[in-house]
């Protein structure tokens, strides 16, 4: 029994089970993968498990007043998914179906709350492919990577996690259900009001359904590594790729301190000195090992000291370990402050050289791993847990690469979103104007400030 | 002199040579390329050459209260560009420059009044590809295909307008300019405005800059043509090469009736009694001829009649040349009234089954053509010019098939736009609740309602 009001109704509509308050599951729930994002103490923890319970989640917190923050998977690195002190937390744990997956339409149907690994292998085994990679993707549910628009390593061949959503089904505040957007190809009815949704981080609504794009399943996969003295070269040599039409589907770049971690982790035959380290993959089956060949000679051409080409699939994965090894490697360092600005490809060098300029002035170490193709890169902030002088330097440093990022033309974010982490940078990205409209959109759709209030947007209403 | 105060400000703000109001001028610029939408009277027509005299032709004419219709090159098929009674004409003929085409970057920055072709041909000159091809592409405007974004014959593979466009520099209701979107690959930064902008049709705002990205120029392609007994066939093996994984870079269908009215128009040697013909490309170069060999194997197991394969470019432009013919093949038959209904594929044979009940029902010539592997179709009402009881019945016939449309989980449009022509049918299409979102969204950009009114939503203030 419960004196609270909003907790005996929703125990009362959506049942027992579906209503948790035990303060150590609570707890466990209060925190995304984000490091550096304030908490609060939730409420409530609800699982849905239809579109008409989240309905009926969405009209009691709003008659009640109460802040609701959608989690999935909570794998979100900008704390979007973190709770927010009162807050009732709409769980998408029980939206776990895939509803359809046609193989003569290309598309899936699907619950915000399925795994994007299980979807991935759902559609294979249909001879269909959905590309969106993020490294989350054996954990991070749909909903999640809609609500962050994610990315990932395929990203440089097949786009980010908004190119694959045709449409979806939406609970707004108000509790309504709205269907944006179409199962069809194209469409132009009326504004695109999907795309708004995609990567507005739970603060318009509660996607509770999602109609995705699909491929055809990609042909077999051939990767080529190399390694340059110096970033130059490295950056170069990626570039070129890119301008060369040969469409890797993975271009992903390491910087040296990055590739030194992974060599101190693992020995990978990595040379102390290496400056920079490409690693590119074709999936084009029967043309991959042309493709990787004549990845292999570009980067030769722009000086590479050392490149390998797979033959075959086991070669393949042993050279992509070096880029799976990024994060176990950080780990041990210490505290990892990832960053995800993306630049114009031009201006990767500058981004470079600005960054260990950062790293030298702070005095802390920044890894630069990231996805080249894309000019989208994770350099990432290593500090000693238990040294606050070195905490407050990284975080400063952390704001000076974005100021770096935004003043090379580029963006705070490629493919994590703001959350709480950068919410004071996007006013800075956006501008006043901007801004405004943002601002407006947010009041359109929850004119209350009741779905993850503060989140992507600071507090802003009088 | 004028008596006009608008006419007066904006001569003395933007130069005489700017602001036009000869009636004959006026006149000629009262429509875009749909049938049957009305166009009212314009009060003026402006030039400006600069986004500061973008913003300034806005706050005017919010002083002034005059609603402002933005103009490309008139060239829509929905109307959105006509004239409103005394409306202020804003024509983007003068923002016409190419500011940047970068090579490194792959991205082009444009003005909206440049013309497609012109853009295509400046990037192809230094080995870039902007694959949006409407077909207008040789006389619409970027802008113009911005607002309603554009599809074409190359989506299939590459993708439409919005697809392509990164980010948006748009004058605003209110005189303010916002700069959306970014010029990276990736970007998370807040809602996306720049694809609420995209499709939009210059009721949101007025688009000055676009930047839009490019891939590197594609390889040579070759076609095959195939023609079959009966439409369910040519779906078939439309269906068929689209889940092949060939990734054809055009995929057409013409069904008998069109296939008839080409063959009327010029002999084509197609076959009095041909159900459907397919027309597909594939622009991979060296392996073209493979694709196009698989494609026409596809077309074979299908039951094709006669498959033709091209060894070289010449024989692939004949071709393509019946698609080229579907509009002057159809303008000597009457007035056409072109739709754009979009389904899923799956859904084909049920659309091209119901149009031909339709056009018996209705006593009316409908010809479909379309773009079979977006599942695009434009079933095109043929009726006599002189015959006001058959115009009748080709509207009620226009009408029935977006009904059907829509009753196969369809769109009303999938590359077209709404306009004033599908006005009353997106209502249908979105339903009360996201209609209602649209309304509002509207007022967020425009709260005065001085923005091509009328278009996309019908009047909705009280």
């Amino acid at each position: 029994m419960t004196s609270d009001p909003l907790i005996a109704r929703l125990r009362s509509s959506l049942g027992e089970k579906a209503v948790v308050t035990d303060p150590d599951v609570l707890d466990s729930h209060r925190n995304d993968h984000a490091t550096f994002c304030s908490a609060g103490v939730p409420r409530l923890l609800v699982r849905p498990s239809s579109t008409s319970e989240v309905q009926e989640v969405l009209r009691a917190a709003g008659e009640h007043g109460v802040p609701v923050v959608t989690q999935g998977a909570r794998t979100g690195l900008s704390g979007a998914a973190n709770a927010l002190d009162g807050c009732l937390l709409l769980s998408t744990a029980r939206l776990n179906q895939i509803l359809e997956i046609s193989v003569e339409d290309q598309v899936a149907v699907v619950q915000p709350g399925v795994v994007n690994s299980e979807l991935s292998r759902a559609v294979l085994d249909q001879g269909l492919f959905y590309p969106p990679d993020p490294s989350s993707w054996e954990m991070s549910t749909i909903g999640g990577n809609i609500a962050t628009n994610a990315g990932g390593l395929c990203c440089v061949k097949y786009g980010v996690t908004g190119d694959f959503v045709r449409g979806l089904e939406v609970v707004l505040a108000s509790g309504e259900v709205v269907r944006t957007g179409r199962r069809t190809v194209k469409g132009v009815a009326g504004y695109d009001l999907t795309r708004l949704i995609v990567g507005s981080e739970g603060t318009l609504g509660v996607v509770t359904e999602a109609t995705l794009a699909l491929r055809p399943e990609p042909e077999a996969a051939l990767t080529a590594a190399a390694t340059f003295m110096s970033i130059e070269d490295g950056i170069a040599a990626a570039a070129a790729v890119m301008a060369s039409g040969l469409r890797p589907s993975l271009l992903e770049f390491l910087d040296g301190p990055t590739a030194r971690a992974i060599q101190d982790y693992r020995d990978m035959g990595l040379p102390a000195d290496v400056g920079s380290l490409l690693i590119a993959q074709s999936d084009r089956g029967p043309r991959a090992a042309e493709d990787v060949a004549a990845i292999a000679a570009i980067c030769e051409s722009f000086g590479a000291v050392e490149v390998a080409v797979a033959s075959g699939a086991e070669e393949s994965r042993m050279l992509l370990e070096a880029r799976r090894l990024v994060n176990p490697a950080l780990e041990p360092l210490g505290v990892t402050l990832v960053d995800d600005v993306a630049v114009p490809r031009s201006k990767l060098v500058a981004l470079l050289d600005g960054i260990a300029a950062i790293g030298t002035k702070y005095d802390v170490l920044i890894c630069c791993p990231g996805h080249v193709g894309d000019g989208n890169m994770h350099p990432t902030v290593v500090f000693d847990r238990d040294d606050a002088a070195a905490e407050a330097r990284a975080l400063e440093a952390f704001g000076a690469v974005m100021e770096l990022g935004l003043s090379l033309g580029g963006t705070i974010t490629g493919e994590h979103g703001i959350g709480t982490l950068k919410a004071q940078w996007l006013e800075q990205e956006l501008g006043p104007v901007g801004l405004g409209l943002q601002r407006k959109i947010k009041e359109v759709f929850d004119p209350g400030h009741l779905l993850n209030p503060g989140k992507v947007l600071r507090p802003f209403r009088a």
